[in-house]
């Protein structure tokens, strides 16, 4: 028998003056159920602690702890049941076995624990995996296939934003069989600025930005392992580009696939339909409308929807997520619905 | 024996009011061969002669002329030896005939004339060719590969900016027959709003494009025929997906091809380079970088740039323009400057 | 005694389909106590029932009732103890008196009743005002000054945003008599354009706000004479300039008075957090920092600052709101808050 | 009398890979009597020589010399008559005397000689003036008032972009003495990134400025002393407040002023034309309509509008420049016209 929902779960974020900590804060200021008992900085800036709305305006006069640096012991000192990592993946290797030892359960935001194989992230990261005993206990943290072992779970990795724009368009597809892998698949996505981070560099200066599109880590971005893994694709079936687009939040991606026999339109949306019939937060849209970023923007849906070349057996698939929302926040404060016994709307709507 | 170039074009521009035809403007104010006699609107808003500051703020000071309503009478009585449509398609098949007559050469911006097969155009547009006999001598303006046509030709049916972009970047492999076309070759273009023209709607408001992006035209963009019709495809086998970027101007497009047998990437780079050797508005990027949209808004070039997948002859092309300048008002002009013996940049640096 | 605030609150929202009508469902979508019994559109455009989703694609999902054409019998019918009106002026005009009748509370987004004098209303807004009863017991609602008011009131006014922007803050320093308004007082104010409303025009096309920016109105903005009103300023000394940004949300307001007397910059805080200090939507900044619109963007805050020349007495004071949010919806829901005893934040943070 | 222009100019451009160092690039491939001989960036970044396409996309193709990194005896030695400063101001101090006694003219783009007393300059900017002999042979480069100095001069201080948006409005009305000053004037400018140049921080990175709008500088921004100067203005008359918009490029400026005695508004409009007879790039708008950012953006225009409440004497003019155009590369170029003969549209049309 399932224990019920507490009725506050005390929350700890480190990592809370980037973007996804940010709007985790927001979320969990909302959240009807949720305590936030620790804000940290990921420590690597060695300031001192400070109001979290000198890092996000936004959130001026909703917390009062002020934000700390990194320190574990005080992390488990603050009592809390959850903590959320938005870190970077050397710091998530870090804690990450220190925080379980200590008990508290974990939604870890970075890619330090998506990647079953450490020897897979050691060669698309650059850098060797130092934790690799917790990959073993590790969830991938999709709640609209993964809700069983996330309830359980002590550690849950947080999907990236394209992947998870990506996985909730093709799952339903590969699962049922109905694509021609051989043929190949591409996905081609455009993201918002806040999925490459708060450090200020040369590419992501305003004017760099502002009236422009590029595409960036052809055939090579770090998101593509997760993909793969979690769609059981082989790589030279599968492409992946990422674009820029000149917006601070949201994520398009266009599926190009073609199926292995001939489908009715019907068919394909029914396929979707029923996936999701209990996935709360992933709206299928009917045949002959597309999601647009402007539908997710600042929510925690995905939208996919889709168009179909019956005769000529070509799919297209198009979903769209805010990539802080169901691309990262979002989809922890669904993770950790889900761990605590929420429903997995609660405080997301 | 080729003329000498004139020392000065007279030039006429219909439909000044819209954004290309504005563009026009721009350009032939600066180009040092050219004189515009004449500027009129397409006439269908009924609107007395006015300023050409009133349409276009920034042309405030740099025309004597008045915009006045479409006649045609008043145009060839105007002395224009090259009279530029900016114009809809209708009223492109309703007044080309009389110009021709009349004895104007012609660049006409709009659709009317670039698709060969009257058939073709009636099955795509929705409405009959009604000027089908001008056809025969209209001869698509891509300068880079239809240069000695144009020169000679009345009629240059300006191509459209969507098909500018994929165009010149699919036709040297094309040519060279390196692409497996039964694999499918998928063009996704991504545009700026100036594309979409200049009549207000809910779709193009300026809250329902900023922040967003979406997909529009899926299978069935109007601007697919002329692409297949330059680059001899047949349907089943090119797929294009416009998507409405939040920005003023600008196109790219990435598309993804299967090499037919194993290339290196000097071999492609090289591919491009001797193809476009002789085109001073077609920039080839060096392997390893890749065209942005800043590069070339407000510019006339077209950049094109490629990375490759060796190992699994997976094929990604990467071209940008801007859809006012090489899309549209950059390469009409070009194409008067082919037209009347000028070097192809002449004013357009 | 104060009657215990209900459970929940029965509300209809008409003039769904715009910006503002908008952002009140996603408010009420969220809010713990409230119930949408009935969404119309203002009925100017005749269409038949539909669902709310295809004007905002971001409610797909959120709402079960269609979206009707106006008709106040059946908002009445509903059981609506709280009506939004998010209508043109006149519709406001035309169904206030009867839904008072119909014994429903009313709080109006329009300008309808916000102008105490009906004729410097007809004056302003260039027609006559035709349900001048109603003004009578029409309540300005700014919850941080008019709360006592607002929780008897059957009529509530909702600010325009601008006003919200200025009014907010000026008003502790025009209450403590520490402005020398014959020197004048000038608000230069600029909006994102949600404030200018959905409808479609050669002005909010996209191409021509993005990368632009406009005065208008200049010297006879509609909003002006609620400005005056409100903070009992003669026309002469007071100048408001709206400037169009290209940006979805927010208005951002700099404010340029004289003190009648030199005043430390503490005292100036001093004056502002006292004044606010019971107003849990408002924030105050520090001397040293100012706000921006990204800090209140998507809330329902207005955050005031300020800065001091203090040899020279002159004061510049800055302030922050999202025209949608404290600007439109939120103050709607704020108000609805105080008119039924819930705290002013429910459902706003 | 006057010598006739040189029928090509050798210029150099130190500084080439920042924004204004680009955009005098651009402008300088497009002058048909100009010739770039030698491009060079600030030094302070000890990169060996590149194509300058690596720091602008736009230019790839159109120089065939590398930027190298700065040396003054080598800009001498490429035989330049005209050397383009974009350097940080203390690079200017540095190198300008060195250049001059090498016989070249200098424009300058930094700050570094446009005011006159050093100690002003030591207290706005916040280090010691350590060129201070160079400042009595500097001319501040406003061509409309100052053409005949200009074209004698061996050093011009190209104005920053923010003073001469705000110049060329109040010039005509200063001179004429229609302002009361005593009552204070008010300037509120709203500028475009670029002018912020090209450093990447954490208020420029994309996500800060889009979607936003801030305040800065409040009554100490650096831009403040040259105008006081130019505008002969006591520091505690005039106030300056810059905003930064989220876009490229383009400042608008609004300026609140009152009339010494009752003017109407067709006197007004004609002092401002009479004022700007003569100038071929500033351009006076009628009464009614105000200037835009978008009729300046890529122009080298600056646009000059008015609005007057004539029974208060209340004056409103609005400004606008491209802050790269009329506010720094453009007027280099315009400098560069006058000093060497050209009409001073010459390559700015």
């Amino acid at each position: 028998m399932k224990a019920p929902a507490p009725a506050v779960v005390r929350a700890a974020v480190i990592g809370a003056t980037g973007y996804a900590g940010g709007e985790l804060l927001t979320l969990l200021a909302r959240h009807p159920h949720a305590s936030v008992t620790c804000l940290m900085s990921s420590g690597r800036d060695g300031k001192k602690s400070f109001p979290i709305e000198q890092s996000h305006a936004r959130l001026r006069g909703l917390f009062t702890p002020l934000c700390e640096p990194l320190d574990v012991e005080q992390v488990l000192a603050s009592g809390a049941q959850v903590v959320f990592l938005a870190t970077p993946h050397e710091t998530s290797h870090d804690i990450v076995p220190r925080l379980l030892d200590g008990g508290a359960r974990i939604v870890d935001l970075s890619a330090a624990f998506r990647i079953r194989d450490a020897a897979v992230f050691g060669h698309w990261y650059g850098f060797a995996h130092t934790a690799a005993d917790a990959l073993a206990e590790a969830v991938y943290g999709i709640p609209e296939y993964a809700a069983s072992a996330i309830a359980k779970a002590r550690l849950v990795a947080n999907p990236g934003c394209y992947p998870t724009s990506v996985i909730l368009a093709l799952t339903p597809f590969l699962k049922a069989g109905w694509l021609d892998v051989e043929c190949g698949i591409v996905a081609d996505s455009k993201s918002g600025v806040t999925g490459a981070g708060r450090k200020p560099s040369d590419k992501l200066h305003f004017p760099e930005v502002n009236e422009n599109l590029r595409a960036y880590g052809v055939f090579h971005h770090r998101h593509v392992p997760e993909m793969l893994q979690e769609l059981s694709l082989p790589y030279q079936n599968f492409i992946f580009t990422p674009h820029l687009l000149p917006i601070t939040r949201g994520i398009l991606t266009t599926i190009y696939a073609r199926l292995t026999q001939p489908r009715e339109v019907a068919e394909v949306e029914e396929l979707l339909r029923a996936f999701y019939a209990d996935a709360p937060l992933v709206r299928v849209f009917p045949a002959g409308s597309l999601p647009e970023i402007q539908g997710v923007a600042t929510t925690q849906f995905a939208d996919i929807g889709f168009a179909l070349d019956v005769p000529n057996r070509r799919l297209i698939l198009v979903s769209a997520i805010d990539n802080l929302g169901k691309g990262a926040a979002g989809q922890a404060v669904q993770n950790m619905n889900v761990m605590f016994g929420f429903p997995q709307t609660t405080g997301l709507i």
